[in-house]
């Protein structure tokens, strides 16, 4: 039984996690934190969390955190997360950031993109990545994972395999993403106030969404060079799930059956990638935490299509499938 | 007074015209028809219609409908727009054709992207394409107008002015349309039932999609030379609106503000075209004949997005401004 | 031509109004309100009404509304509305009032119900309901109407008929209404925020709605004697529209047939009221200032059904059709 | 490890019931039937369920069911369901049945509603009513279950607890409740359509719906004396989800305090009832197997709220408890 802290448990990434942890046979929530909600019943915030966790959010030091849990997953915004984390890992704590404070692993490029200067910076570039698809090896041992940003997961599941096998121009992508409104959080803003995004679909933060950088930066891992994206996102009326379509120019002529296999070889014994024949919609992998993927070849050029529930393998799905690895529960346990 | 027939009229786009008509001075609605549903008062197919409008649905020959209209709206499928409208053409009467049959120049292409023989290709590359903002000049003195689809409205409207520039080039274009259920029509499929396509977005035809030769001939038109799209349409958990966000490899280097001032200059006068510095969503132009334009410039490529109201200005919106033009009145006249 | 101004015109109901108006062929908008906003665009607030109104939003006092405008629509909230109407009353402007300080007749009953003192209580009770339907000879000569609320209106055009013939029992009525989130309003709250209410319904506000009392007082005219409600509104998933299902106990036996002829033989001329047979969804009024009611006897109880769209005949398109008697205009006119 | 046999696989709620067997620890699901379908992989028609269940639709005799299963889940329609349940209890096979063919005790009032006679109805008024908050004794022995109906679970739960105490008048309950569209099923049907039923709310089948004498029954049993409700449901755009708002007269003067002090004490030891004292939204309880209470007194009379998910609790989950309670599992096993 491992003992876990939630920080800034009020979200609905918190929510969700707490929900899979609450069916997971060796988690045991301890604590769940807020600085600012005072200190009522969780089930107050989330209603739906009624006789199902009783535990009240307190605003709790890293010390008084690293006291009660083994594992900490902070579900703080970014700089936030940065702030407290150094505290937990001084103290032997092993911690799952949700945040992008440690994703990106050149502390300019944060700076660049987040605005603001990060506080831990010597760690940039030495934290695990917590795709497993990807980093499962490093996973294990880490006693830090940056859990990846819902976007990026779409993108780097569907174009790694293709990126790897040289299949397609590093220079090329363009990123088409579609996602539920979940994605915006809970903080109160008039575009995700109902009347405003019920019945409407639109782009947002184009070429300058904070996604655009990881993405780039983990594809160019896989591409061993440079890679620049041009991404988009949008705003879709529902409550969860992302669909991303990518577009790229192959390298050499390629035919719809053999980008599929290459991508169907590459997560093979994967047990949350399912390459799939039909176009997936977003509603196929809700409450899951399944990532579906396609792929088309249209006048020449590649379409790959991606999906998965922005709340679970996009954020608190990914989260207990780092923590099952970290802490040598099955992979798959609870999930 | 323009006595007006309505050819199919238990559909979507019907529905709307009929509600758009009966704000218009000028127009009466004199017959409204139907192959299959027997002959049941308008209100019982549609009881939004009740107390607005009194006519029953009847199975009328072409004569019949002939002898009994000025301007006849064709909203039938494809293929049975074609079985008719020679035959009012032949009475004198004048036509808007919602359907696709007389929207492509090349027989050869209709039967290749429809699957059947085109009855009437004689007639076909002598059809206005009913987008005024790009054919006004032809459309008053034509007795048949082809309306256009709603994505290559979407597509067109966008990028033309671009292309007529020199400004893409045309082998680059990728179309990702995004567009409300309501597309898809009113007859049932289980794509169209509420719980599957409720809370999920998905792609779908990509490739495949006959809108994209209609797209590419329009398009190739405004370049003077061949344009080949990737043409990806999505189907997105609201009633109506399309989003198209299109991208392409400018020929030169451009700003931002280079792209945005060509589109409008455009447009300047166009009463429906809206060219704004936003990101529009859907909502804005629902309800309404407007189609509101932006676009971007990321890691030096052109972003486009579109924005229109699918039963509007992508169907029965566009056909009345149609109407309009041919019969002299005010372009804008109950738009 | 009537010059109108508008106050508060950063909500939903003026931005309906102003839609309504920009199609009226009498009305002038020559000033939009807003105490909050500084001095934006009105399509800064509103996208979708780019080049459709080109006014900015100006904190105006009421000399100054008056100096330019004949006729005033308050979309202010109550209190708010009450605070600057009687100057322009003094300035002998004619006002129509989205908010409820003067609807209700007992001052006492207001301060309970709003929970403050009301700044021209003297007025109350001499104000006409501008509900057309019961009140028509009152509203032309008016200088002041209070605009209905939109639960009020379903339930009293629903009750009125069968109370006036003396049919149901005044105390055994509940009414149990579902209304689209647009209802809410434009402020940020978390019950209006998307992931909060989309995909799921619930009561608020039980026996504690402001529209309680104002649904007693008039349908207390009707009866003849007091009326007390159960009402229960719901927030339902949806943008706009009201239904209303009301209960009631019948006097003595009644047929269903005898009910609904009661009812159509009450709205027989009215422009806006359709009895229907078929049990009617809210979407067939959408975007109109229709109210669609029918009627049932279940197990020898009455069951009413009433639906509007609450935007509209529920709000602004009723403040139009009081604007038009008031103004000499047909009552249609725009609607 | 219990073989489990799902006949009529297609729907949403064997679909639902699939995935909660899937994360059961004893069932193991042996066959998956339709008489439709052709023998097509169970994620052609549940794309969902790919990767995750590895079976083919098989058109099955009640033989060759009986021969791999030792439990039967029916989720045939009625009368499908009675034509085949007696020889898979023949042949010793325990049943859990979703339809409504062995809910009621009476042939006649079956014959009455459902319109055709029951071919087993000597077996009518023997079979338990699936509803262990009810009748959790009856459960472990039974050979066949009657699982519920999702409206007559809302409403059930709501009320029993106040009948049982004398509290509120048998005569006079009137049951408003609101269903998201999955519970139409998966045929298509214009009423389920996406246009035509999305951002629309309307009340169907009023005094005609076949769960209306199920209430009655069953409440009758807790009144100890006959029930007659009002009974009206409503479609609601939604996916999943009943909010029942059920007004009755309570027969001696009572206080908010003491009509939930009641429900509660009928439930305190309850797994999956929920009695609260906020107003529950439907998605409170989404996903999960709760049904969440409460009660309101408004004006004298008692109004009871309840919530639950209509494919769990009102379905599948309750179909899961009844089988755990059957065959010795935890109550809660997979819930």
């Amino acid at each position: 039984m491992t003992r876990i802290a939630i920080l800034g448990a009020t979200g609905y990434t918190a929510l969700e996690l707490i929900k899979i942890l609450l069916r997971h046979p060796g988690a045991e929530i301890v604590a769940v934190t807020s600085r600012q909600e005072g200190q009522p019943h969780i089930a107050m915030i989330h209603p739906s969390l009624t006789a199902r966790l009783d535990l009240r959010l307190e605003d709790l030091s890293p010390a008084e955190v690293a006291a009660r849990a083994e594992c900490v997953f902070s579900c703080l915004p970014h700089g936030a997360s940065a702030a407290v984390i150094p505290a937990l890992l001084d103290a032997g704590r092993r911690v799952v950031d949700f945040s992008a404070d440690y994703r990106l692993n050149d502390p300019a490029v944060y700076e660049q993109w987040y605005g603001l200067k990060h506080v831990d910076a010597a760690r940039l570039g030495k934290v695990v990545y917590g795709l497993p698809e990807l980093f499962r090896e490093k996973i294990p041992p880490a006693q830090l994972v940056a859990n990846p940003g819902c976007y990026p997961t779409t993108a780097i599941l569907a174009l790694t395999p293709l990126l790897k096998a040289g299949m397609i121009d590093p220079k090329s992508i363009i990123i088409d993403s579609k996602s539920g409104v979940t994605g915006a959080g809970r903080t109160l803003k008039l575009t995700a106030h109902y009347p405003e995004c019920n019945e409407s679909i639109s782009a947002y933060n184009v070429g300058r969404h904070r996604h655009q950088p990881e993405i780039e930066q983990v594809l160019g891992m896989a591409a061993g060079t440079t890679v620049e994206v041009v991404f988009a996102p949008h705003l879709t009326p529902m409550d969860r799930g992302i669909l991303t379509s990518a577009y790229a120019q192959p390298t050499r002529e390629v035919t719809e059956e053999k980008v599929l296999q290459t991508i169907r070889d590459f997560y093979e014994d994967e047990p949350f990638v399912r390459v799939v024949d039909h176009l997936p919609g977003t509603k196929d992998s809700t409450g899951t935490n399944f990532c579906d993927i396609t792929a088309r070849v249209v006048r020449g050029r590649v379409v790959c299509f991606s999906c998965l529930d922005n709340l679970i393998k996009g954020a608190a799905g990914a989260a207990v499938q780092n923590f099952n690895l970290m802490f040598g529960y099955g992979e798959t346990t609870a999930l």
